[in-house]
């Protein structure tokens, strides 16, 4: 096991570490793109550049109406009738849903988490969370779109394991060792995506992870701090963090620390999978990244569909 | 008005103009995803080196619950009620809507439409339209997104007017001419931009264009065969067809030919008006333009957000 | 087995059968309540002195949220946020589905059902059904409600069984044998319940019922006819028709024939378990029956919450 | 103005009324029904024998989806599709909604309101509001219906005005008058209904009530004493109680007074208008009142169809 760890961790160290890694204020007292701020126009200007193959890889989960464990309030999809007389009539559908949960790929709004409501830049919960919607931090504050370089770490791949095994922290050694062994680095404005064999768990064991039940590998909150110091602009991966014994902290660090204090931005369970082939087929990590929320002001988050381009 | 107007266009010229602009089997037997095939590898290459700022723009009108004539079935959007106990629950919520009409920014899958039960690539309505969504030429096609050259033509600046009123038709002549004046050339694999001033006529006007009744400026018929051989990837305006009468064509001879014959993917209703003001100060009319439907199987059309990046 | 089985209704037979319980023009031209007419203000007065206890019993099943293969589509239900800051704040939710399946109580609109196109009293599909809504014989018709004297015939117990199996026709010798061991008949402007034991054979054999597939015991043709000269107002229990093997009739004869040609009015899927335990308790098997549908112009059918009143 | 007007309710006044009328604990800890426990076997025995004429009459305003100050938040209802070659396809459709608000006629469940975190018989809204519904007092335990005598008093006729004007309170006085003029007292178990004319008011001025900003005619704070002392079952009518200045008591003592302390069960915005006719007519204030909520189990409320039997 490495050294750093998810023992080391008590409630004060999290409650320090949520001080520390505080972008309050850094990008003026309405900032509600946190961590997108680490994405300048030259940094999307170098992202473009990587496109040197012309190809498009979808990272979104398929968003499926089936009730499981993972997906126990599935979106509705239903076809609407159009006029039976017509024989030109449209194909129409409704859809609904609610864009989090553990079951599809979306993307959270800055707001959409708190710690004891405090709300990223100093907000509190009881004025930002209202009956309307969020207002401040929504995922509408997102809508010019995210578009910047991408990197996979395969965790999965490093390790030299099909997938890491429920009870497994990722740490920053983790990080680390897969930036050496691929010979990339994350930097300022990064896309951080991480492969730890979710899916892959999921298919061999017919078993789901439970974030909640402490049986989902994730980050450990080391990871946190180093996020912080990468100024990585936003987080994505087959695992989200590691179940953390604070009650106080959800047992979810990363979504209570890192959304509301550093304003992360985080892409909740893209399918990464694909990528993974793809990146070790190529020998390459780094891929131009890009996706859009939906356009609903006042949103917690979207369901989303992040594209790499190679 | 120039010549290639809509009244030369009868509802027998209409029918053999949908024989014409086929491209039923071009792409193969199976093929889903139309006229994206004139996207290839090195025209996303090539767009991506239109980078040059990076800047993006957002092309989506907002999701608006207003109920208005134009958006007489708004989508429902609540905040999802979270542990009244514990003080950092999340802030949770919940979208619905069926992704089409008048009043936002959508991406129509290649089987939205049909012509009397013709769907694209030489299906029926019959068997394509299923209670349980699209079984052929589905939005999910189109899930490794849209990422190509855009070209804005601005019909109304080039017309010299803030908008076009509502009984006027957009010509090839208009294209050419705004290609002409802008020193822009729409080609192979690009998605082709209209502003035509719609937003500011409802702004100005206090009116909504509505296509039932006539009352909708747009695309005149002649313009479908200049998008078939220009080989449009996409189109997408201010505006989308003038009506045209022909009950059989249900008044929509973009929708029923372009979409079912040619396999063109449409994005209705994006917002161009900052768009056309950002070319128009960067004199400059083509971008990288890029999108992604969520990831819904089966699915109609999508709610989308489209990204120029300059 | 008894003689007037399914086996003897051909496809002949059952369009026959369509014409001879036509209740086309019967009650007027413009009538949408079809058998509700039986129900005279005599026959309610009557009802209503049948309450003796001044017990009342729901014959709902509870709605559920979970997707089961009898509930595929299951309804959506959510709490909906109030103000964080409000410390009374009231509790809210949102519901939503489609009335209709076979997991749980639902009443059925006139012109739900067609046969061919052809709607009750007279009515084309083509006209009715509108992409708003049905244009008539909505169950908004019934937003009076429904209030008369209701008939339990419990088959199952006058089988002897707990409960039928899949593959068992219930016929009109199973309804007078029903009759004639309970001591009663059922009459003019009755609603008809049956107890064929179906939510114990669930859950005794943890399997489902699929009309589709042909396994789920029901009504076989001849009942129909049965139903219309007794003249039933209202048909529920927990079943509805045996599957017949003819692909016009969607092998549903009494969705396909009783509805579109008499206007029969259905209870799908009440649960009448606790009601045949009361009423083999009193040895009554009358009682007063009352429910009225949401009050929604254009619906196809609607969640119900049918009472008995002893 | 009659002597027990609103003025004289100071909040400290409000917080006693609170314990005063307090029936926590009165039938027992787990008990969920609240004043429906006044409805008695014989109560409903003697309601059945009201019905004389056989006539049946909603009290169900039409759930419209149309956007108006009154409905801000309309219910969702299109059709769904069915098998375009099944010539005799189904009609269905989808209905979602949230059963609150002034718009149309619904129930409120016993712990939809709480006044600062106290929910009916000595619940605490933390433990009772839970992200899947209400652990307790929801509308499901009302399923089994409500059949009881109804009374109406029609406060517009007695004072002899069309409607109340929105700034008018209906005090205790209103209520005695009416019983006078009429003839008929309210009693232990009995549905009261009150008519003041608000449809009437809508349509005569095209405004709208509004309970927020005090334009609401509505019961004064003095008529929940009296509403406790006759054991009334039901409060339902075309106002709900008037704004009072209290924020603690969200400007709504009835809301939160008369539901959380006493479990008085309401129906929110019935159509009382032709009831009244009809009443005027025969010159008769009472009459049964049958309803049921659909079956939904930790519901907060349900969309309701009251119907009157005469």
């Amino acid at each position: 096991m490495p050294e750093s760890g998810p023992k080391e961790y008590t409630e004060d160290d999290l409650l320090e570490l949520f001080d520390r890694v505080s972008n309050t204020g850094r990008w003026g007292d309405d900032d509600e793109l946190g961590t997108l701020n680490y994405i300048t126009p030259e940094k999307r200007v170098a992202a473009a550049k990587l496109v040197a193959l012309g190809e498009t890889l979808s990272l979104a989960r398929p968003l499926s109406t089936e009730q499981t464990p993972a997906n126990p309030s599935p979106p509705v999809h239903f076809m609407v009738a159009a006029s039976r007389a017509n024989p030109s009539a449209s194909a129409l559908d409704y859809f609904g849903g609610a864009p989090h949960g553990r079951a599809f790929t979306h993307l959270d709004a800055v707001a959409h988490n708190n710690f004891e409501g405090r709300v990223y830049n100093g907000r509190r919960a009881e004025d930002v969370y209202q009956p309307k919607g969020l207002t401040f931090g929504s995922s509408f504050a997102q809508r010019h779109g995210i578009f910047t370089r991408g990197v996979l770490l395969d965790i999965a791949r490093t390790r030299g394991v099909p997938y890491l095994e429920p009870d497994q922290g990722v740490t920053v050694s983790d990080l680390e060792a897969a930036e050496q062994a691929q010979g990339v680095r994350v930097e300022s404005g990064d896309v951080l995506l991480l492969h730890i064999g979710y899916l892959e768990f999921e298919r061999a064991t017919g078993r789901y992870g439970n974030i909640f039940t402490g049986q989902f590998a994730g980050l450990t909150p080391d990871t946190i701090e180093w996020l912080h110091e990468r100024e990585v602009a936003v987080y994505g991966g087959d695992c989200i963090e590691q179940n953390h014994p604070s009650e106080r902290f959800n047992h979810l660090p990363l979504h209570r620390i890192a959304i509301p204090s550093m304003g992360l931005i985080l892409v909740d369970y893209p399918d990464v999978e694909s990528l993974a082939a793809r990146c070790a087929e190529l020998a390459r990590w780094e891929f131009l990244f890009t996706m859009a929320p939906i356009a609903l002001p006042k949103a917690t988050g979207s369901f989303i569909n992040p594209i790499a381009v190679f």
